[in-house]
C-alpha cells in the first residue's frame, strides 16, 4: 500500500506555515469540535462510505501531500488558498473560495476547519494480515512493531489524538473495533493532525479474534489497565508488540482481556492513577518506543 | 494548604461504581463538551469568580471526597445520587434530583455532565513561592518536584488533561498565565477527572517573571519544542523541573523561549514529530518522573 512518502523538509515548511497561520484569528471557531463533528455535511463521512470530509489545516495539508489519497474538490478561504497553494496546485485542484461563516455552516457551527474542507476517497487500508507480513520482520538494531489497538474508544478527538501518536512514535498501525468506535472521520482526522496519512487503521469484526491473530503473528498483546500487575519494565521490548486500550470509564472488555499476555500498568506516582486514554496510548509508546 | 487526603482505597470503590455507571447510559450526551462548555450555567465558571460549576461523576465525586471543597450545592439524577450517595451524605449536602435532560439544559447541550452538577467555591490556590517553599526540599531518593508551565494553552479539554497527566505523575503544580488561557471551569474540571483536587494550579501575570522566579527557587526550566536541540537524555533528572509548553501551533511565546535553560524536543522515531500538547505534557512527565 502506498503512504506518503513526501520529505520531511518540505512539511516543515507548510507547517511553519500553518503556524503563523494559527497565531491569525482566521477561519472560525477556534475551540474544539463538538460531539462528532456536529451535522454531517453532504458527501458524507467516515471510513465506512466513500468520502471523507477532512478539515483543518494540518489535516488537509497531510492529505494534499498524500499521494495515495484520491482527492475529489476542496473548498477555502482566501488565506487558507495561500497557505495550501503549493501543494493544491502540485494535485492540480481547482479550490471553491468560500468564507470562514460558509464553511461553517457547511461543517456545523462546532467544527473548527481553520478556513479549509477536502473532499476525499477514504485511504485504502489494510488487512490485520497484511499489518504482521508488511511490519513484523524488523531489523536486529530497530525497534520491532507496535500496534495499537483500541476496544470501543468512542471519543473522536481521542481516536484522533492516539493517531496522530502513533505516528510520533511509528507505530505500524491502529486497530479497532468497526462498530462502537469512533467513526475516522473529519473530527478525528482534524485531531490526528495529519496522521491518517501516514498510520494504517485496520477495522475488524471481532476484536478477540484479531488478537488471536495477532499473537499468532509474533505479537505479544499487552493490555493497558490500572488494575494489571504487570510493569511496564516487564514487557517484552524486543518483541512486537499490540498495545490494547480499551474506552474511557468501563476499560478494556472480559473477552479482550482474557487475550492479553500482561495486563500492564503504567507508572504513576501521584495521588491520580488514570490517565486519559489517548495520554495513556502516548504514554505507553513513548516508554515502550523509546 | 488543605489538599484531599483521603485515602486511595476509598476513592477506587467509587471508581467501580463510576466505571459501572459508564457502562450504562444515563446521564445525558457521551461525546465532548463544546467549545468552552456552551453556554455559562448560571452561578458562573471559572477560577476568577466566586463560584465554580463542576460537572461530570469524576469530578463531582472527588470534589466531594476534598474536604478542602466548600460546598454550595449539587444537582444529580437519581441514578447518579445513587453512585455518590456516600459522598453526598458525608457532606451533609441535600441534593437536588434532576432529569439528565434538566442537567443538560441547565449547562448546555454540549456539557457530559453524566447526571452530577456541582457548585462549589474555588479552591484556594498557592502562589509561586509557595511552590518553591513547599515542594523544593525533597529527599535525595525521591524524584525532585516537576511542575508543569503552560504558555497560552487555549483548550480547556487538553488543560484538564494536563492537570490529571500533572496528578497521575505527582507534579507539585501547574502554572498558566492569567489571561489568554483556558478557564478552570467545568470543561477543564471535567477532563481534569478529580485532578483539580490535587494538583495546586497558580495563574500568573507574567510568564517570563514567573519562570525567572521558579529558575531562582532552583528549577531548572525545560521548554518542550519540536525544534529545540536538547533531548529528554539531556535534562538532569535529579533537578526540579519547570516543563514549558506551548500552545498548539504557535508554541512558546518568544519571551518565554528566552528563559529557558533547555530547548528540548521529544522523541518521534515517526514521520510526524508534534504531539497534541496534552499528549507532550504526558510524555514528558511520564519520561522525565519514572
Amino acid at each position: 500500500m502506498a503512504r506518503n512518502k513526501t520529505s520531511r523538509r518540505r512539511s516543515n515548511s507548510i507547517a511553519g506555515k500553518l503556524a503563523a497561520r494559527e497565531r491569525g484569528d482566521d477561519g472560525g471557531p477556534r475551540g474544539r469540535a463538538g460531539r462528532h463533528g456536529g451535522r454531517t455535511p453532504s458527501g458524507g463521512y467516515g471510513g465506512a462510505g466513500d468520502t471523507q470530509t477532512i478539515f483543518g489545516l494540518h489535516a488537509v495539508a497531510a492529505a494534499l501531500e498524500n499521494e495515495a489519497r484520491h482527492l475529489l474538490s476542496i473548498a477555502v478561504t482566501e488565506a487558507a488558498k495561500e497557505t495550501l497553494a503549493p501543494l493544491i496546485e502540485d494535485r492540480c485542484l481547482a479550490p471553491e473560495i468560500r468564507d470562514a461563516g460558509e464553511l461553517t455552516r457547511l461543517l456545523g457551527n462546532e467544527a473548527v476547519h481553520q478556513g479549509a474542507i477536502l473532499r476525499a476517497r477514504p485511504l485504502e487500508q489494510p488487512t490485520l494480515a497484511d499489518l504482521a507480513v508488511v511490519h513484523g520482520q524488523t531489523d536486529a538494531a530497530e525497534i520491532p512493531p507496535r500496534v495499537v489497538v483500541l476496544d470501543q474508544v468512542t471519543d473522536p478527538h481521542n481516536v484522533g489524538a492516539i493517531v496522530r501518536s502513533a505516528a510520533v512514535f511509528g507505530a505500524a498501525g491502529v486497530v479497532m473495533t468497526r462498530r462502537n468506535a469512533a467513526p475516522i472521520d473529519g473530527v478525528a482526522a482534524k485531531a490526528a493532525s495529519g496522521g491518517m496519512e501516514h498510520v494504517p487503521i485496520v477495522h475488524v469484526g471481532n476484536l478477540a479474534q484479531a488478537l488471536r491473530d495477532l499473537a499468532r503473528d509474533g505479537y505479544r498483546v499487552v493490555g493497558l489497565d490500572g488494575e494489571g500487575s504487570a510493569t511496564i519494565g516487564d514487557v517484552p521490548r524486543k518483541a512486537p508488540l499490540a498495545l490494547v486500550l480499551g474506552a474511557e470509564g468501563p476499560g478494556m472488555r472480559r473477552l479482550t482481556r482474557e487475550q492479553c499476555d500482561f495486563l500492564c500498568h503504567l507508572p504513576s506516582p501521584g495521588p491520580l492513577s488514570s490517565l486519559n486514554v489517548s495520554n495513556a496510548a502516548a504514554v505507553a509508546l513513548a516508554l515502550l518506543t523509546t
